[in-house]
């Protein structure tokens, strides 16, 4: 039923949509919500909806402000349920306060790597590496992992590991826990004989030729580079997302390229293909885990503090990326609604032909519009 | 019969190896050669055979010097064939010298990017990028190309095309004919109208995630990023190496899996599989001009320097990798006689099962013994 009406609305968009007029969206601010906990929440992809860069776009400041009381407490539950990372969800809450000006707390940030967390249990006092862009190390330490190195300081334990090392005129940065040159720092575990026991692709990476190399000598080697072993290391993404919007006009390689880049070489090199596990949307537990997350949210903006048995009739999802996005809302099912936006990877008039939304606007602004006008009349 | 000469050396070694009385070696740099000029010639790899980095194996400098008269005049033919490269092959000839302790003539290296020569008259006054390690425009511009780019400086007149950039602490080193710094340089073409003809990947690409990114973004929209364009653009490479020995103890891997990452990627985000030319050994191309460079060396060593119809009798390959140096060999056939040492990539107690070789020995001395002894005795 549900699907039915939105298409709807997507059909009389091209005509005269009602979401557009102006006036109507302000006083959406305005009408009273429900003064018990409100029944629904919101899912936000970051990039090409909320952001381009560092750039807020599509009216999101004021978007979000809707969500808050006039005292600036939150009114509606809401998360960034984002691909993207590379350092803890606690900065990144900050920054994303800074740029949007709204409160944002850390637990209403959601990274590609959050789920990573519930591999502690597994790996908390095992050797592991970890690698992308920001300080994929510090990420995996504050979730609790003991020992954990960035690929960039491992691979700059083994002399030679990277033959064009000396035509970079770079490095990329070694995080140091004392802030001593990591180059003058004695190896804080004995990589020639501490096994390596998985590696962790945390967020975008940044060398993508050296991580490529170094993964490959790692997982083909039991943990151990220069050995050789049949037994392939277990080996995690953040995300597999194959392209997404940054601050270029057109759309960017993601982690899933470079996932498939690394693939690609590793079969044509190792005995068995590459073996591999991928969090990230559009993965079905993504979701569930948002929902949790947004209960707690709602439980905690309330005086009794109480989860409750009062579950949310509708969680919307609003992204620009219908594989992604889309797509994730769409196998989450219900109580999932997918809205898509124009500001980012997805362009069309329509709707996306292999995965359509629930709802297609133009902005973000206009998706917070129309949620909170029908959450009000619901 | 020359073929089944070899195999009865190559079992014989397994006994009582001919080649390695060290006593017989020497007396053989001291055998009068045919005063007439050498009906043989001799091609060289380099990394794995001649040189690990750049540190000499294999008893290479002796091995060299018996290829010059008591004078330091050159008395037999031979070149380095290498599919490496990435600076002039007058500075790699410089280096060289210096690591081998004999005198080599720019002529006397073949870099994977040599041939590349031959695509003067289609692209000279083209607006071209190049990448890889070293210099590559440079490499380019001293075959007579007017319009080069490296791509790291193409990539620089497009902001945020590279959306990692900002976590490199570095810069690849940008050519600059003028010593500028290259941020400041008012843009040598412009880029956002000048249509990139053509891309050469001349030496091993350095920063893979940006050129898998940069180079995607020009083959797929006509040579102008941000436009899309189903028509691709010409590709190079300098040769398809899937791993190599450099200084690391085991095989790194090469411009081979580089374009493998590439392809892996660009088929998925674009309407046509890639297309592209690979220069290089194995292809028969390369070994045909080894065998022209030779009789040029050859002719120019004799008094009267006419090339002449004195045809090669046999050309040696010699070579660390089955699938690169004895393929190529074995598919180039006459003159062709492929050695296989175990310096580098091979390691193999016997031949090489797919592409075995004519002879196998364990260094690059050993090699020059068997064929001085092999042409004094002929």
């Amino acid at each position: 039923m549900r699907f039915r009406a939105a298409f709807r609305v997507c059909q009389s968009r091209n005509r005269a949509p009602i979401l557009l007029q102006p006036q109507a969206s302000r006083s959406f601010s305005h009408l009273p919500l429900n003064t018990e906990r409100p029944s629904f929440g919101i899912a936000f992809d970051i990039d090409g909806v909320v952001l381009r860069g560092r750039v807020p776009i599509g009216g999101s400041p004021q978007a979000l402000r809707r969500l808050y009381g006039d005292s600036g407490a939150l009114k509606v539950p809401f998360l960034f349920l984002t691909n993207g990372g590379g350092i803890p969800e606690s900065r990144r809450a900050i920054e994303l306060s800074k740029l949007l000006g709204v409160h944002i707390l850390p637990s209403q940030v959601v990274h590609g790597h959050s789920p990573f967390k519930t591999l502690l249990k597994r790996f908390e006092n095992e050797l592991i590496i970890a690698t992308g862009k920001g300080e994929p190390a510090l990420v995996m330490s504050e979730y609790g992992f003991k020992k954990v190195l960035s690929l960039a300081e491992y691979a700059s334990y083994f002399e030679d590991i990277d033959p064009v090392s000396q035509y970079k005129m770079w490095t990329t940065k070694l995080e140091s826990s004392n802030g001593s040159d990591p180059k003058n720092l004695i190896p804080r575990y004995n990589v020639t004989s501490d096994r390596v026991k998985a590696a962790f692709v945390v967020s975008d990476p940044v060398d993508w030729g050296r991580d490529i190399q170094v993964l490959c000598d790692i997982l083909r080697s039991g943990g151990l580079p220069g050995h050789k072993n049949a037994q392939q290391l277990p080996l995690y993404f953040a995300a597999d997302d194959l392209e997404y919007q940054a601050a270029f006009p057109s759309e960017r390689l993601g982690m899933g390229t470079f996932r498939i880049a690394l693939e690609s070489v590793f079969n044509r090199i190792h005995c068995n293909p590459l073996e591999y596990v991928s969090f990230g949307k559009p993965n079905p537990f993504v979701f569930k885990n948002a929902e949790v997350i947004l209960r707690q949210l709602q439980s905690s903006s309330n005086d009794n503090g109480d989860v409750g048995s009062n579950l949310f009739k509708t969680i919307y999802m609003i992204g620009d990326n219908p594989l992604v996005d889309i797509k994730g809302a769409r196998q989450a099912g219900h109580p999932w609604f997918s809205i898509l936006t124009r500001t980012g990877v997805f362009r069309g008039k329509d709707n996306h032909a292999e995965f359509p939304a629930d709802l297609v606007v133009d902005t973000v602004e206009e998706a917070v519009d129309y949620i909170l006008k029908e959450e009000s009349t619901s």
